[in-house]
Order: C-alpha cells, then sequence, then structure tokens
C-alpha cells in the first residue's frame, strides 16, 4: 500500500492521551468509560495512531473530509492566509468572504445566492429556522423522525433521533413526522412508488391537521445522513415541494452531510431536481478544515432583510481563514473532479462491492446509498429485518463488529444497526476495494450474531 | 506612527465589495442599507482598507483580537498545525487538543479543570445550560437584563438585550433578573454597598419566588460586556456564589468577551476571588483566529457525565487548528506579558485618560471599566442621565459620532448609546493615547448633541 506509514511513538501517544484524560471533555461520551486513540497523523484516505496502526478513514471523520486528509491546496490556502489575514469582524467586507459566498453561490441550486456563515452545521440550523419563522410570521416547524441537525436548542429539537431526548422541549415548536423509508416503511408500503405516496399523503394530512398557518418551515435532510442514508424516492422531495409552495411553507434542505461532493453531485437536492428556498452546509464546504458552515438564501426570503435586519449573528460569521480554505476546497475539487470520483466510485465500486457482501452475509439487511455515501443495515435475522442491536440501543454484537473493521485496519462510521461506507470523496478504486476486504472480514463477525 | 501603511487599490476594493454585495448576507443587518468597508490588511492594534485609509482598532474587532492582528507566533502555528492536521474528529486524543485544554484548565480558577470545545460563544453558553439541567435536573435558568450570551436558541432567550426580541421564546425557560448598574440604578442605590446588597436581594426574592428547586442555572457576564460593561460591586458575584451554593443552583461566568486577559487578568473572575462551576470562553482564548469557543466545568459537574454520557457535541469540537492557535496565543500571552499590559495601559492610560475627557466633554454621563476593557456612556444630559439616543434606538447623534472617530481614523465599538474602548490588550501607551486623541475630538461632534 503507497500509503504513508507512522514511525511508533508509544509513549508520545501515551502522553497525549493522559493529558486528554486530564483534560479534555469529549462529545456524546461518558467521560469516565471512553478510552480515545491518540492520532498521530493522516492524509488522503488514511490516518494513524502512536502505535504503528493505520487506518483507512471509511468515516472520513463525522462525515466531513470530503476532500481527504491534509489536500496540499488546501493546507497551502490556509497558510497563505494565515499569513494575510487570519480574523476580521462580519460587518466588513474581504476578498476570501466575497469569493467563497460566490463559488458557493455558483453551485447552489436556483436562486439561492447569498450566503449566511456560520461556524458549522447546528448554527445553520438555527439560523434557517430563524430567518423562516420571520418570513412567514408563523411558529412552528416540521422535521422528520431519523434525522439529525445539530446540538444547539433549535437544532436538537428538529433532530429525529435519540440524541435530542434529554436536550427536549417539547415547548420547542418542532412537531415531527416520518420520511419516506421503503425497508422499514412507517407506511406500509409495497414497493417505491407507494412509499412516495403515502409519505407525502402523511405529510400532507399532518399539515392540515397542525394547521398550515401555523407551520413556518419543513427542515429535512436531502438524503438523511446519520439516521441511516435513506435516500427518498425520486418523487418525494419535489411532492414536498409542491405542498410547501401551496401552504406558504418555507422549504428547509439540510445539507451539512449531503451536501458538497458526498453524493456525487454538489449537492444531493441536485439528484431530485429540486430547489428549496434555505439549504444549510458546512462540512464538505470546507472539508472541515476550519469551522465553517452556512445558510444559502433564496432571492424572496433574503428580500425579506433588505430593509428589516436580520436579527441574528455571531463573532465569525465569514471567518476568513474559513473562507480562504473553503476556496481551495471548492476549486480544488472542481479542478481535480472530486465530485465525479464520487459518483464514479459510487458506481464502480462501492454499489456493486457492498451489493455483493449483501449476498454473501446473512447479517447484512440492505445496502443503500449513492456517490460516497452508503449504508449498510445489519439485521439478526433478515426475513423480519430485525436490527442487529434493538433502536437506540449499543450491544455486543455492532462492538464486535467496531472491533474487528478496526483489527482490520479499518476505521467505520458506525450509528445504531448500521455502519456507514463515507470515505472521503478522493478515494481511489485501489482504497475502495481494501476496505471493502476489510469490510468483508468484519461483516463475517457480525454473521455469528445473525441467525 | 510606525504603522504599516496600506498600498491603496480601489478597484479591487470595489470588487470585492460589489461580490460582497451580491453573495454575503450579513450579521444584524438590514442588507439593502449596509455598505460594508473592504478591508485590505491588519496588524497589530490597526488595520486598513483598499483607498489608503488605516484605523487604529478600537473595537478588536468584536472584542475578540486580544493579542492584536497577525500576531507571528500564532500566525506560525496555524501554518505549522496546518502543514501537520488541520482536522480530525472529537472522538479521538490529539497533541494539540490535550495542550490547549490544560493550558487554560491551568489558568481557570477553582477545579474548572475538563474543557469541552465548541466552535464560539454561544455554543458554549448552549452547552453550559444542558450542563447545568442535566446535573440538577431542574428546568429553569436565570440571566440578567443588558448581557449577551449569544444567538441560538437557548443563548438568545438568556440574552438581556433587544437582540432577543425577535427570537423570543416565551416558553424557553428563562427568567431575567437585574444585575447591579449604579450608574442607571435599578434599586434606586445611593451607593456601591447599597447597590450591592440590594442586587443581592432582588437576586434571592426572584429565586424564592421562582421556586429554587425550580432552578438549573443562574448565567452572569462576569463584567457585563456588549451590554456596557458594568463592573459589578466587589461583594455582588461573592454574594451570588452564596446563594447558588445555597440554593443548589449551578453557577455559570460567561466570560465569551471578559477572559483571557481583556479586563487585565487571565479571567475577569479572578478579581473578585469567585469559582464559579461553569466558565464559558471563546473570542480572547485565541483573539478569534479561528473559531474556538468552550465551557471549562469543575470536577462536581464534570462527574455527573463519568459514567452517564453527555448528551451534546459538535463536529468540530477541539479543532485541531483552533487548538493550536490557542495553544500559542496563551503562551505567547504569557511569554510576553500581554495580560499585564492590559492591566498596566488601563490603569496607568486608558482610565486616566477617559475619566479627564469626562470632565471635558459634557456628552459624557459616566467612563467605568478596567483593564482593556472600558465603556463611555454618553448622555443628552449630565443631570439626568438620558442617553445621547434612546434604549434599543440608533439616533442622529450617535451616528455622528461614530463617522467622527472614523474620520480620525479611529475604529469605534459604537452600541446604543455607549462606545467602548476595547483595544487588543497588546496596544502600546503611544497608540492609547493616539486613540483617546481621535475620541477626543469625536466627543467634541457628541457635545454638540448634549445640553
Ligand atoms: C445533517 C446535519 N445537520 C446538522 C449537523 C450539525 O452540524 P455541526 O456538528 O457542525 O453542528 C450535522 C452533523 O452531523 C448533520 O449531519
Ligand atoms: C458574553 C458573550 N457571550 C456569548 C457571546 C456569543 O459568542 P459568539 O458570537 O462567538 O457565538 C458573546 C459575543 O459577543 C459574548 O460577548
Amino acid at each position: 500500500m503507497s500509503t504513508p506509514h507512522p514511525a511508533a511513538d508509544p509513549a508520545a501517544g501515551a502522553a497525549v492521551k493522559a493529558t486528554d484524560r486530564a483534560h479534555v471533555f469529549h462529545s456524546w461520551s461518558a467521560q469516565g468509560l471512553i478510552d480515545p486513540l491518540a492520532v498521530a497523523g493522516a492524509e488522503g484516505s488514511w490516518f494513524w495512531d502512536y502505535d504503528g496502526n493505520r487506518y483507512l478513514d471509511f468515516s472520513s471523520q463525522l462525515v466531513n473530509t470530503n476532500i481527504g486528509h491534509q489536500h496540499p491546496k488546501v493546507v497551502a490556502a490556509i497558510q497563505e492566509q494565515a499569513a494575510r489575514l487570519c480574523t476580521i469582524a462580519p460587518g466588513f467586507a474581504v476578498d476570501v468572504r466575497s469569493e467563497a459566498a460566490r463559488l458557493i453561490a455558483e453551485r447552489t441550486p436556483g436562486d439561492l445566492d447569498k450566503i449566511f456563515f456560520t461556524n458549522g452545521g447546528a448554527e445553520a440550523v438555527e439560523n434557517a429556522v430563524r430567518m423562516a419563522r420571520l418570513h412567514t410570521g408563523r411558529p412552528k416547524v416540521l422535521s422528520a423522525y431519523r434525522s439529525y441537525h445539530g446540538a444547539t436548542a433549535a437544532a436538537i429539537n428538529l433532530t429525529g433521533d435519540p440524541r435530542r431526548w434529554p436536550s427536549d422541549t417539547a415547548s420547542a415548536g418542532v412537531v415531527h413526522f416520518w420520511a419516506p423509508f421503503l425497508y422499514r416503511s412507517p407506511f406500509h408500503s409495497d414497493g417505491e412508488q407507494q412509499e412516495c405516496e403515502r409519505a407525502l399523503r402523511h405529510l400532507e394530512d399532518t399539515i392540515v391537521f397542525e394547521g398550515p398557518g401555523t407551520i413556518a418551515a419543513i427542515v429535512l435532510e436531502t438524503i438523511p445522513g446519520t439516521a441511516g442514508i435513506m435516500v427518498p424516492p425520486p418523487g418525494y422531495l419535489p411532492g414536498v415541494r409542491e405542498i410547501c409552495d401551496r401552504h406558504g411553507i418555507v422549504f428547509v434542505l439540510d445539507e451539512v452531510m449531503a451536501g458538497f461532493g458526498r453524493t456525487g453531485r454538489w449537492f444531493a437536492a441536485d439528484h431530485f431536481g429540486v430547489v428549496p428556498d434555505l439549504l444549510t452546509f458546512a462540512k464538505g464546504v470546507n472539508s472541515g478544515y476550519v469551522p465553517l458552515g452556512g445558510v444559502a438564501i433564496s432571492a424572496e426570503i433574503a428580500a425579506t432583510f433588505d430593509e428589516r435586519p436580520y436579527p441574528g449573528g455571531l463573532t465569525y460569521s465569514g471567518h476568513p481563514l474559513a473562507c480562504a480554505s473553503a476556496v481551495a476546497t471548492i476549486n480544488a475539487m472542481a479542478e481535480e473532479g472530486i465530485v465525479e470520483n464520487a459518483a464514479r466510485i459510487g458506481e464502480q465500486v462501492l454499489g456493486p462491492g457492498l451489493r455483493e457482501l449483501a449476498e454473501r452475509h446473512p447479517s447484512v439487511g440492505e445496502v443503500r446509498g449513492l456517490g460516497a455515501f452508503w449504508a449498510v443495515e445489519l439485521v439478526r435475522d433478515r426475513a423480519t429485518r430485525e436490527p442487529l442491536v434493538p433502536y437506540a440501543a449499543a450491544g455486543e454484537a455492532m462492538t464486535a463488529f467496531t472491533a474487528a473493521c478496526k483489527q482490520n485496519g479499518l476505521w467505520p462510521f458506525v450509528n445504531m444497526n448500521r455502519t456507514h461506507v463515507v470515505p472521503p470523496c478522493t478515494i481511489t478504486e485501489e482504497e475502495a476495494k481494501e476496505g471493502l476486504a476489510a469490510l468483508d472480514a468484519a461483516l463475517t463477525v457480525a454473521d455469528g450474531f445473525a441467525v
């Protein structure tokens, strides 16, 4: 393998970890029960620890390093911008902020041509919700079960997975509905077309009974990410668009995870020919090299705030270093055909390879996805589709599967009973095949827990 | 003046601004009514535009560049870290993340030794509130009028200034109370001691009537920043600490603006000998060179999440590039005595200089502050203390004053009827005096609106 090889230095790794355990409080974790791997370095599709182990990154970290680790053009752009101007307040005009906004607007669907920058995904969702509420003058927001939108108050209330529960505010003005998911159909559908029709009918009914005049926005991940990469049937999002138009509801697509090449198009919305009113992004916009997110805003909603002040902001909106890294990332992705690479790897390697694994492994209930964005749904029983571990629970089966991946040099993205195959969009065919081989071995472990 | 001089390039500036107006949606603004200055560069206490104008930065942008613009050690650290490892998921241990947490914990008061990193101030406040609610099992949070805590849903509801109004959720579980502010005493006090006693009595009464068992946290800016730099009487914060202890309420100090040297100490809490349970920070921790914020957590609250997972997180928690810049910033501040410089400039130059201006200018009602953290309260009438513009309103007087500052090469921080004198903590005596001279001229314009 032509990958950078780590120089082992276990003592240094132990020191990093000891200080981490003394002083770093980690996201989503029981602090006393975790044992974080000390990472020494990363490049392309790989990262490595201090003990001489390296891992093929099938997670893209938190599905953000679409351009791979340490892309030289983005690193150089950060270094150059650091030398020029690290930070300046949001009120000024700055070359890299202007250019990042222009490059993003050039790629977003329709007339989403004004960009409000944030530091990450949650803040993007927070601001999209604020814009929708003020634009419509309505209080409620609809979002889907099986979704994740971030961890600040409005964003976590929109979220439709168990991470919402401890922070839930029943009074947040959010109503959850069910989006299409044929493999575990909430609508007892027998096919994609029926799932689509029934999901749209369910949404329409929910709106009618909530009162259309009370609903500011519908917020959906174009393709739900962490919740399971459920690619919606072709007619669903255009159907939601039509419902929103009919009821004067703002349509927000959250592309924090699905955007910027992940699905083999610049935006996942491009697969469905649908134009939302607001589109949230983060992660892939600059692969997370510097914290950055934002909202792309339609001309109509932007006009609402032409003479009336937009009442939201943050100290680092349009941060120069972050914007410079976005400019370099987007340009490199365009120059090097990275979006096209994600599409090709999905069609020619990951799709066929995962389907082949599904045939051989009884623990695989379904594989689904596109581009560099795939889910493998693990089940105890293919016939009943009983998940390998129950909803919202951990379990020995997934722990053993995860350990097996790592032993095979593969760093997986695992959520409940699923593993997601979400490598960098820059992954080569050879690397993808190597990852699939490691997955093959780990699935044999999962098979041991299936009937 | 020995400051870097801009090479004028008006055409380039016009292009930056045209693209900005086409594509950048700005914080807190009516998009059609703003005319953002295009900034070409910055160094130390200065920044400049494309037209050959340079400005002495008496704002530190949004009071974040405590170390000044483009500090060479911080720039170099960002460049080195960019070459090594730009990003890695929060679940790993990383050298710069460990070291940043250690350096912060070393400086925070008391046993606030575990650090949860965020991208900025609002997310820090959001997570502090979540920790307090889960630690106590109680729903409500108390915060002060005349405060700012950020613009995400929980943070904006805590905020006690007009920026809250458009995003207000009466159901957010926040109760606002009045903190001490002798110049406009909510308690009709005749001196600092009485203001302190009455403010504590008011807080205690509010708690008793809200029900102590319903209150998770009291959130206070140690010294309120944007709301007016009201240094509390010496006994106030210790008094709040005692009240919190008596009622089992978590005491959160928000040091997003006041922390990391701004007041001439590492933390503003150090002036009052008070140790909160949670301390939020951002801005000065790395002067905003890369977006970063966080919460410093007491041993007791951290222990709550030893075996029970902490249900919050974000993709960029403990971002390596941000942490590397914090390490370099904190080390440079220590090596170069930057905190001590802020204290000295406050005591020897800004304090005396502002008091001298107050004597000569009828528009100055009060000056107050410490370190590099001062407010000048402008009034129409010194006797009645009527503000130069009404609360929550703009007005010709402040517009004219602001324009006069800029004409004199001074970039002010203006909020309602106040100008804040909040230069970098690295400012020299000569620069501070130059800024005071420009302020002197601009105050003459303000005097024209006073009786
Ligand atoms: C679809 C989606 N929205 C929002 C977020 C929140 O982004 P952040 O973690 O940057 O706040 C995420 C994070 O995974 C996401 O996947
Ligand atoms: C005291 C205080 N808290 C929180 C915030 C919010 O920080 P941010 O803008 O980084 O979200 C600010 C910003 O000015 C602040 O001054």
